[in-house]
C-alpha cells in the first residue's frame, strides 16, 4: 500500500497538476497575462506562492519515495522560472516515481524516516506516510490548484482528481 | 492500511480542522467580525464556501468509512449555521470514525464501491481510497484551511498537519 500511495497516487496527482498548469498557460495567453504573475501568486501574504507550492508537492513525492525505500533521490535545484519549467519539474518527478516497483517498498512501513528539522527524531515509514507525506502532498497540490482557481483559471475538482478507473458490473 | 487511512488519518485531520475553526472563532471575535462571514467565504465565485468545504470533508470521511466497511453511516442534514455547528458536525464524524476497528475493514480492498453519480459503475475499495477518497478528503480539508488563511486567520501548516508521533532513537 505504501507503494500505491507514493507511486500510483502521487504520479496521477502530479500529472493532474501538470494538466492544470496547461490550463493556466492557456488562460494567461487568452488574457494576455505574463504567466509568471500566476507563478508568483499566493492566497495569503505569508503563504508560499504557486511555484513554491508546486516545488514542495514535487519534493514531498520525490523525497517520500526516496525515504520509504532508502534509495537516493535526484537533486532539483528550485531554479524554475516559467510554467514550462514548473511542468518539467513535475515530469522529472513522475519519471523518478515510475522507476520504482512495489518490491522496492518491502519493509518500508518499519523503516525509520527522519528529516533535518526533526532534530534526530524519527517516524516509522507507516507513520510518516499517514501523518506527514500524504497530507502534506495533498496540501500543496490543493493549494497550487486553489491559487490558480482563485485567479480565474477555469478549473473544477475533476481536474484535480483526474479520471477514475471505473469498472462496469458483470451482467447477471 | 485502509483502516489507518480512513479512521486514523481522517480522525486526526478532522480534529486539526476543528482546531482551525477555534482559531477562526477567536479571530472573528478579536476583529469583531460575524463568524458567519467566514463560513460564507470562498476562494472563487464558483467554488463552495467554507461551510460546504467542511461538510464535504466530513462526508468524504464518513461515507468512505461506511462504503469501505458496508456499515450504515448516520445522516447529517447540512443544517449548520455557525462555527460551533460546523465544529459539532466534525465531532460527530470523529465519534463515528472512532467506532470502527481494523477488523471492520477486512475485505475492504476488494469491496465494490459506487456513488449515485457514477451511473452504476464502481471502483474496488482499494481504487476508491487511492483515486477518490483520500485525495478528495484532503482537497476539502486544505481548501477549508486556505479559505481561513486567505481571510487572515493566523494559521500555519502545523495547524493543518497537527502533532507528529515522533520517536527518539534508542541510545547506542
Amino acid at each position: 500500500m505504501l507503494y500505491d500511495l507514493t507511486v500510483i497516487q502521487f504520479t496521477k496527482s502530479l500529472q493532474n497538476l501538470g494538466a492544470c498548469l496547461d490550463k493556466a498557460a492557456a488562460f494567461a495567453e487568452a488574457k494576455k497575462i505574463d504567466p509568471e504573475v500566476l507563478l508568483g501568486s499566493r492566497l495569503a501574504p505569508d503563504q508560499f506562492h504557486l511555484l513554491r507550492q508546486i516545488q514542495i508537492a514535487c519534493d514531498t513525492a520525490k523525497k517520500g519515495a526516496s525515504q520509504l525505500t532508502g534509495k537516493d533521490a535526484p537533486v532539483h535545484e528550485d531554479q524554475e522560472r516559467t510554467l514550462a519549467d514548473a511542468k518539467a519539474r513535475i515530469e522529472k518527478v513522475v519519471v523518478y516515481l515510475q522507476g520504482f516497483s512495489a518490491a522496492d517498498f518491502a519493509g518500508a512501513s518499519e523503516r525509520q524516516v527522519s528529516q533535518p528539522r526533526w532534530a534526530g527524531k524519527y517516524l516509522t515509514g507507516h507513520e510518516f506516510a499517514l501523518h506527514h507525506m500524504v497530507p502534506n502532498f495533498f496540501f500543496h497540490a490543493t493549494t497550487a490548484y486553489a491559487i490558480l482557481r482563485h485567479n480565474g483559471v477555469d478549473l473544477g475538482k475533476k481536474d484535480y482528481l483526474g479520471p477514475m478507473p471505473f469498472k462496469t458490473p458483470a451482467a447477471g
